[in-house]
């Protein structure tokens, strides 16, 4: 798969040549190009920049240099993002989406925003959260990251992805590793009991909590069986007591 | 304002030395401490997971290099944040809140997750959105970038977040800049009329009109004027017509 990222700041891609999506690219499975506008500014100063017509403060991103780097590398059935606070929310369902796609091609603004004309070149307005950045380059790390480790091949055998929070469509367990004491903290006794089927039956029920608790909007769009309708009943019961704290 | 990073991937934090945050550093307004608890690891492979108490896939960050790597600088009073698809959704709110901080710290995961004791030492589980990441760490870029903007100082004159499409409450309107036509689209021609109260009724207009088709959600929490309050009447009615499209 292949990531075309236009920004005026090539270095804030570093973060993807480390750890997990970093191996992804040296093992071919992942290309990232960072495309430099400001190189193909065609004003003497370079600026990629200008006032609003109109009035008002801060200054928006030029069409021209934009245009002129799209021209400038093949991007032919490309899914073209663009970070908007008006656009699609980023979530799990999109980044599977466009883990199936060939190519994906980030325009990152900065400064206050952009020529409205530079949404002509664009398939998808996108927005990581209701949040202002001072750029598109650290949202656009985010969702590189989350599309590339849903590549396959890009995750190890150990850490598979299947087990993810919103695969399951539930909040994960508690976890536990070494050691079984730390600093008087215990590791719960059912963990190492070595039963298997208390082990499984604590786990989904402390997964349906934390569900229930945090999350109840998730729990609308879950189907749950026999077994775990039965758990719900329960937390929920015991939620409704008074003085009954379920967590 | 000062930020503690905990990482075993200290360099994927370089973004933050470039652009706005960069400068806000080198003008001391923000500091930036990361701090690699591989270092701090106790085993002689340094190793900072392990397999989780009662089977299952993944590895686990361990609680002890952590809390060595908590000991070694101060933190009395901060804010401790860990990432957890579970946590409070990040958002501008948040942002506000953590930039009123001194210090704000980081406690960034790789790997399936992390044994849960070491949530005995967070003040904040908080969740960038709903999708999953190989780790923490373009997620802490993403709210040191959306905090340290919001700091006195940071942002210079020409770049104001009064103007931020969260903090009036609407999304923002279309903006166009030089040149007024560009591959034969045409800046709208009230913006260079030169009018100035047309060119604020036209930009209320398209504000109203945007936030009404893409975010109706932020209009509940919204506090209207009688003008504004007749335009969305006005947007409202064109909405139904049948064939009439208000976007």
């Amino acid at each position: 798969m292949r990531f075309d990222i236009l920004t005026i700041f090539p270095d804030m891609f570093s973060p993807l040549n480390q750890s997990i999506v970093g191996k992804a690219q040296e093992k071919g499975i992942v290309e990232i190009h960072t495309h430099d506008f400001r190189d193909f500014a065609s004003n003497k100063q370079r600026h990629v920049d200008d006032v609003p017509y109109g009035g008002g403060q801060g200054m928006l991103l030029m069409p021209q240099p934009i245009f002129d780097t799209m021209d400038q590398f093949p991007h032919e059935g490309a899914r073209v993002l663009l970070m908007d606070p008006a656009g699609r929310k980023f979530d799990q369902k999109m980044a599977e989406e466009l883990a199936n796609e060939e190519q994906v091609v980030f325009i990152c603004g900065h400064y206050e925003g952009y020529d409205e004309r530079i949404k002509t070149l664009v398939t998808d307005e996108v927005s990581l959260g209701d949040f202002v950045l001072t750029g598109g380059e650290v949202a656009a790390n985010v969702m590189i990251d989350a599309v590339s480790r849903l590549i396959p091949g890009v995750l190890g055998k150990q850490a598979s992805y299947e087990d993810d929070s919103f695969s399951s469509g539930l909040l994960e367990y508690p976890q536990y590793t070494r050691p079984d004491d730390f600093r008087g903290m215990k590791v719960p006794e059912v963990l190492t009991s070595g039963h298997h089927e208390n082990i499984r039956q604590w786990r989904l029920r402390e997964s349906l909590k934390k569900t229930l608790v945090r999350r109840p909007d998730l729990l609308d769009q879950y189907e749950a069986n026999e077994e775990e309708v039965k758990i719900l009943d329960e937390l929920r019961h015991s939620c409704n007591e008074p003085h009954d704290v379920i967590e």
